[in-house]
Formats: structure tokens, C-alpha cells, sequence
């Protein structure tokens, strides 16, 4: 495919503007970089690829023939309808596995190592050992066994952590003692999890997975959600704080993004909330995978971040 | 050597007590429990083993011939005086490392996931991205290369951790990229180190050895605490978090524990007290340890955990 008129939008096009101004790679090449409130329609129909975290309010395919998601979600582009079947969509993969891992495995520790518990105390000039768990006693649910998943897994099982997954498919993955089927959960193994990661995207199948039944069957768990905001009832969750089922949670993802001011999340105790920081793409980590992506879609190499429309992954 | 007379003091006697009563290894000796103010000198002198975290303040050595810390330190029976050359002295080598590697990083993840700015981002309903450090971008250098110290460098170097080390021989070891001897340490080296973490036992040559003249040379960085408190002077830490040479610490272990009511490490912004308990010896490790370690003092085996009183650890 060759890929001539670049279209970028969106947040981080002051970035990557300057990183690929004198990029090599895109010698004879035509390169606009326009915020996303003032894209038109005859930048959507000049384009063939269109690079942004998503779609424009007033996007239309014209003569797209790529898509690439500066981000590892693309939802919001799969919100757009039926895919058109000559439109390659592609996604940024980079570091997120360690840097989800590293977000996810703080919160832990900061439960874990009682850090609340010592900071009341040293408010209060109090001195009271009490004992941290050690990471090899606990274990952990994660939704997802993907890229990011198994990076998740990956990190935990190397301080002993017991940590199952749970996929559409059940398939086996390195790091996780069992991985089981999203249809066959069982529910013994929610009863004894310490935490729960959501690492999923957001597909029909997905939508609301974590709603009152779900909760329902932990017991004390720690919520953390750092795949898409769109997967959890958050009025259920928030009722499950109540009756002791959830302990707390760390949600970084949102339905709507910035979380509106209204929402009683912001207020909960035991609710961590971040803004949406946890696999944040840096602008040279993006410019590489975009250039990496490019590369394949024009010498026709095998493009591994490629999305499957039909799984909307 | 053989031992029949055993002697518990102090701090979890209660537990040690129900943990050993049945236990066959201990089967034809005699035991006794006794709360630390209620030791008298008959048990001292019927003792030919004692076993407890310190020496009680009325200590002397009767017939004593082994001393067995509970603790991994052993500088308060060090501050005995001269070690008598007949009695052996071993110390408690648990999972220490682990735990305070998992500490360690808990405070660490929490300044680099920045923690606190979330938090006060959320008590303000501000949604603002802040990306985190991830742990391959910083630099620490670990003060003290025994088994604590490795440990600590083994966890940090998975996660792409720079770790450095400063032993009193400058001997290389595993996970470090490169360990200074004390006497040479490079202040280039501590210029550039995010994080300082000190594992080191208290002897006469660490006394004080974090003082105005090493705090002078970092830059911004972040002091960690685990080893001992005597080998700190806090004023000179808290001038120096004053003029920025050290951003924040967080320490859990002090001269006279609890840290007394008037110190100014309780309120002083940037500083993180614990109460010692980055590497708890809970009774069931407490007992596997005394337990090996007794089969290896009477059936002559080589001790891995035998303190040499000379170096005093």
C-alpha cells in the first residue's frame, strides 16, 4: 500500500510535528498536523492515513485506506459503525505491558505495605508495627490475557504473586497458573482474589462485564481497572463498596473522559482515581511505532498491531 | 556444641511459645518464656542459649554459649561491649530481602506513579495528566551488598533499575552494575542517583555516614532508610531536604524507637516514617530460622547466619 497524504490530529500533534518534521522515513511525503476542531472535510478526503487517538466529530472515511490509533484502544473508532472492509486499522503497542505493570503493582503495594494505614499515624505521632503483606501471599484476577495482560502477569508471578486469567478464549499463557474462559468463570476463584485487574477492551461482548453479579461474587477484593471505562456499571460498583464485596478500587479508565464533575466516584472512600495516566504513549514512543507501522504497510511486511474489526482488538 | 537450656525473651515470646512447645526438635530440652523486665540472673545463669531480639537491660553472659537474634541486626548486643570468644552469636536471615525490596519499591513506585499528586488532584475533582516515571529511566545506588541489599538490586534491576552499590570492599556482585568500595565513592555516582537506599548495619564505621558532607552531594534525590537509624544524622537530612539536596525520605528504623513525640521527622513535609516493619520477622519464619539454626550449631554444620563480633554483622 502506498500511503501518501499523512493526516494528524488530536492531542500530541504539537509533538510529533516537531519529531517528524526531518524524519527521513517520510521524505516526499505530504504531512498535515491540524487540531481536532478544525480538521475539514477536505483534510478527511486529501488524507489516506489518518493517525489521531480517535476519530474527529465530523470524521468521514473518505479516501482513508489506513488508520492508526495513537492509542492502544480503539474503540472509539469501532463506535464509527460497520468497518469498511479496505480501511486498515492499526494500533500503538510500545511499553504499555511494564508501564500498566508498574501503575497496577504501586496500587498494590501501596494496599499491601499499608501505606494510608502509616501516613494516619505519622499525622497522629503514633508508632504501631503492623506487619505488610508480601506480594507472594495474595493473588490476582486479570481480565485480559493480551499484550498488556501477560506483561501484567508477567511482573506479578516474579514476586510470587498466584495469578489466574480470564480471556474469551481460556487459551494457556506464560505467567498465569490457569487461564480460564470468560463463559465458564468460576466462581471459587473470584471468592479468594485479593485484586482484580481489568486490562480488557471495550467490545460488545465487554460492555458492562463488570456489573452487580460480577461484583456480587468477591469478597473483599480490590477493583482495578486499566482497560476502558465503558466495561464496568460504576453505580454497581459503587454498591458493592458499600456492602464490603469491593474494598476499594483504582480506576484510571472512564466512560467519559475527563470524569464529569458530578460524579459521585470522585467522593467515594476507598476510590482512587487517575487520569487516565497508567499507559500514557510518550510522543517518541508514538512517532516509533507510527514509523515502525508505516514501514510494513508499504513494504507489505506482516503488520503486527494490526486490529481485527470484527473482534474490535 | 550441645544446647539444653533455652532461654525466650521479649517481643513475640507469646508466640514463639506455642509455636515450639510440641515441636520434636526441641524434644529432651528445657525451655522457658519470659517477658523481658521479668528475666532474672538464675535464668541467665541456667541458660546456655538465649534467644530474643536484645539483650535484657539486667544482660550478662552466665553460662551462655550461643546468643541467637531475632532480628537481623545485632548492633544493640554488639553495644555490649567485647565479644566473649566462647559465645556464638547468630542472627535471623529470613525473607528479609524480599520484603524490603517489596518496601522499598512501594515508596518508589509511589513517587514515580506520583501518588500524592493524584491524590490531591482527585480531593479537587482536577483532571489533569501527569505521566509517571517508569522505573527503566531512574538511578539508585544501594548502600550495603549483602543479602538485603542484593535482593533489593535483584528486584530493581528486573524492572531496568540502574542499581549501583557501595560496600566497605567494593567487591562486585550480582544485579549491580558496578559496587564502589566506600573509601572511593565517586560523588559523581551520588550526583546523579534518584534514589538512595541504605541497607547497611550499624557498626563503628557507618556510624553517622549519612551526614551533611554525603547529603551535600545529591541532587534531589530520595533517601530510603531500612538499615539502621544510627547511621543517619537527621539534622544534617533535614538541612539538607531544606536546600534540596534530598527531595524526601522515608525511614523505618531511628536511634531510639518508637521515634520519640518532640521529633521533627513527624512533621516535616517529605518525610515518610514507618514503624520498623520493612522486614518483620513474623513467629513461623522467626521459628524455621532458630529451628535450622540450632540442628546446625549442634551437629557442627557450617552456619550461614553466624555474626563474626570483629565486623559486627
Amino acid at each position: 500500500m502506498e500511503i501518501n497524504n499523512i493526516l494528524f490530529t488530536g492531542r500530541l500533534i504539537k509533538e510529533l510535528g516537531s519529531l517528524l518534521d526531518s524524519s527521513e522515513a517520510l521524505k516526499g511525503k505530504s504531512l498535515r498536523f491540524i487540531p481536532e476542531n478544525a480538521v475539514s472535510m477536505e483534510d478527511l478526503e486529501w488524507a489516506d492515513a489518518y493517525v489521531a487517538f480517535q476519530p474527529t466529530e465530523n470524521f468521514h472515511f473518505g479516501n482513508i485506506k489506513w488508520i492508526h490509533s495513537l492509542g492502544a484502544g480503539v474503540d472509539r473508532y469501532m463506535a464509527l459503525g460497520k468497518w469498511p472492509e479496505d480501511v486498515l486499522l492499526t494500533r500503538t503497542i510500545t511499553s504499555f505491558g511494564q508501564k500498566i505493570g508498574e501503575y497496577t503493582l504501586s496500587y498494590m503495594l501501596k494496599d499491601l505495605q499499608h501505606h494510608d494505614t502509616f501516613d494516619g499515624q505519622q499525622r497522629r505521632g503514633e508508632w504501631k508495627m503492623v506487619a505488610p503483606r508480601g506480594l507472594n501471599e495474595v493473588k490476582v484476577v486479570i481480565f485480559g490475557t493480551g499484550e498488556i495482560g501477560q506483561e501484567v502477569a508477567r511482573i506479578l508471578a516474579y514476586f510470587g504473586v498466584k495469578v489466574y486469567g480470564v480471556s474469551r478464549s481460556g487459551v494457556k499463557k506464560s505467567h498465569f497458573r490457569q487461564v480460564m474462559p470468560l463463559e465458564e468463570l468460576d466462581d471459587t476463584c473470584l471468592r479468594d482474589a485479593d485484586y482484580i485487574i481489568n486490562t480488557l477492551p471495550l467490545t460488545a461482548e465487554t460492555e458492562r462485564l463488570f456489573d452487580a453479579d460480577f461484583f456480587e461474587k468477591l469478597n473483599q477484593a480490590v477493583f482495578i481497572n486499566v482497560g476502558r471505562g465503558g466495561t464496568v456499571d460504576h453505580d454497581a460498583l459503587l454498591a458493592a463498596m458499600d456492602s464490603d464485596s469491593v474494598k476499594a478500587a483504582v480506576l484510571d479508565v472512564f466512560e467519559e473522559e475527563p470524569l464529569p464533575v458530578g460524579s459521585p466516584l470522585w467522593s467515594k472512600p476507598g476510590v482512587t482515581i487517575t487520569p487516565h495516566i497508567s499507559a500514557i504513549t510518550t510522543p517518541k514512543e508514538a512517532v516509533a511505532c507510527f514509523l515502525e507501522t508505516l514501514e510494513c504497510v508499504e513494504s507489505g511486511r506482516k503488520i503486527r498491531n494490526a486490529v481485527d474489526p470484527g473482534r474490535g482488538y
